[in-house]
């Protein structure tokens, strides 16, 4: 994958970028508003902060990987564009935490509610984290369009990352719509639950990365655009299931989440699917018991583990990741591509799966 | 200004972008998703019908007014333009009425309540909404960048377009601030309620028309930009004033809201803060009681309206858009445009601001 020096680069490059196309002159804001547009920009900051930077650097290794000759100043511009791919994922997290009512962000306050903190108003607070979220998704945008236009295909460039906010959104509205799906049909559920992820995760987290960096590096988009959805499609989703099965299986920190977090949310989930309909009568009726009541305490958490793993359906989310990973590394090793080319980008996307998840 | 059959293919037009960019094969959907994310797509066409367009008319006046020889293929690549800022109004409208929790827009319900009402609940309806906005945000991009390609400026274009949605969001901010401003210093309300319709209105409503129309037309950005920025400050906040007093002064049934619907909702404007400057001290502190008050019944609406009336609060705000008008005119008068230009501009701005307000 890329080299340490690129995280380093990606985390101060979105800094200096944020910061850029958030400044608006004193001069042009009346003196009484001029507090709450700083706060709303040191938030903007702040929030984009501390990210793993997954997306962007699995772009730069598609555009390494492309093995297309290119000029260091298109490896700027293309690191310009990995940044953009960050810069919206905060946009989209600071929209998801005000639909979640979410208190907390990679260990933080989120947005909203810091901004409520600050200006001592839940609404107002709310209002300004949707509107942070807004103004981050068009200042990813115009990073994106200026990095464009030192690359490859740029027209191609700036539709794709514009597909990729339009999914996200379709994936938070089908996420939503998930909320309504009953659950007596584990079949459908678990069907409708994958259905976002392709939707919510894997666009913006693999599909586009990868479509971003091959485009960007000159390869031909009627290639780069099947390439990267057959790779990036099933890791994506592998992704996703992976993360889920984190906050059950707890083997890391890394998600910076408590485990269980999910089913204290009662959010619904392919393992809850899986676990619906592989459990016995009892377990399932004390699962549906559960997620339906509008809160679940801790002891309930520790139950819902517990039958998430004697039904099978921890075995079963391991077993979808697996699968779906083979497909990703089929993919890769079909590609027409150099070795080293395929061997980098195996190497780039390997990173999405913890080990602990295969 | 455009001809009435203008304004027909405008409003079909809109109709046709936003049903194509909506558009998702039902087969990449899950089966018990795709209602919700129907639902959607038809409360994106809905919120998309009936404006006055007004914003995309004066942008194809300003093409028109260019004077530069352009192809009809250019001329139908700038009505997609302008009904792209159209479809970014609907999507700045959705989001602006989830922050007011309003429960109309445009006589039909809100998007947000509308699908609240879809999906019998409150927090989902919400949600459903805010991501609507986001997906008429990205798409009125699209539409902008598709139409950019075949006209003049493409990068000026497209950064314009997005310099613009920025300075709404920008502007959206500072009217939250300005609810935190207190109504002791009118001086001080006067001035950030003014800054606020610079940002949150003049913004896309007559500077980004005039600048994408002329841009867009061949002029020379360092002209155009300056150029709009003259006319379109001074004209939108006009125009802005104008829609407030109209709510006061109740001439016409335009807006579509009802006489002191702005008094009712404890709206700080620019009226209120020359109402408090001006009153005597009686009033005053019946005013700001008013607006302290969480809401105001029919009887104090009626008391606002008389206060903002003797106070002469209703004639400086007519004062001060017969100023700005002239401002504008003369800013037209002075571009160095051919005089059926500067006529043709004239004719277009002027549609801003009603008879009843000057």
């Amino acid at each position: 994958m890329s080299m340490p020096s690129d995280l380093e680069r990606i985390e101060q490059r979105i800094d200096d970028l944020v910061r850029e196309h958030l400044a608006v002159p004193d001069a042009e804001i009346a003196a009484s508003c001029r507090d709450v547009l700083h706060e709303v920009a040191t938030q903007a900051v702040v929030s984009s902060q501390g990210g793993k930077r997954l997306r962007a650097r699995l772009a730069l290794a598609a555009f390494d990987a492309a093995g297309l000759p290119v000029t260091s100043q298109a490896r700027d511009a293309m690191t310009d564009l990995a940044c953009a791919i960050e810069v919206f994922q905060t946009a989209a997290l600071v929209h998801d935490d005000i639909i979640d009512d979410s208190d907390l962000r990679r260990g933080k306050p989120s947005a909203h509610r810091a901004l409520a903190h600050q200006t001592h108003s839940e609404s107002i607070g709310r209002g300004l984290g949707l509107m942070l979220g807004d103004i981050l998704a068009t200042v990813s945008i115009s990073i994106a369009n200026a990095a464009a236009s030192s690359l490859g295909n740029p027209d191609t460039l700036r539709s794709v990352f514009l597909g990729m906010q339009r999914d996200v959104s379709v994936g938070q509205v089908l996420d939503l719509a998930v909320e309504l799906t009953p659950l007596s049909d584990p079949a459908r559920l678990a069907d409708a639950s994958l259905n976002v992820f392709r939707w919510k995760t894997a666009s913006y987290t693999t599909m586009a990365p990868l479509q971003l960096g091959l485009t960007a590096a000159g390869t031909d988009p009627q290639v780069a655009g099947p390439l990267s959805e057959r790779i990036g499609k099933p890791l994506g989703v592998a992704f996703q299931l992976a993360d889920d099965l984190l906050d059950v299986i707890g083997y890391t920190k890394n998600t910076g989440k408590p485990v269980g977090g999910d089913i204290k949310e009662g959010k619904r989930s392919v393992l809850l699917a899986d676990a619906l309909a592989l459990s016995n009568a009892d377990d399932r009726s004390e699962l549906i018991d559960m997620y339906e009541a509008p809160s679940r305490d801790a002891r309930q958490v520790r139950r819902g583990i517990e039958i998430f793993t004697t039904s099978g359906a921890v075995e079963l989310s391991r077993e979808r990741i697996r699968k779906l990973w083979a497909q990703a590394g089929q993919a890769i090793a079909e590609a027409e591509l150099p070795q080293t080319s395929r061997d980098m980008l195996l190497e780039a996307c390997r990173t999405f799966i913890p080990d602990s998840c295969l």
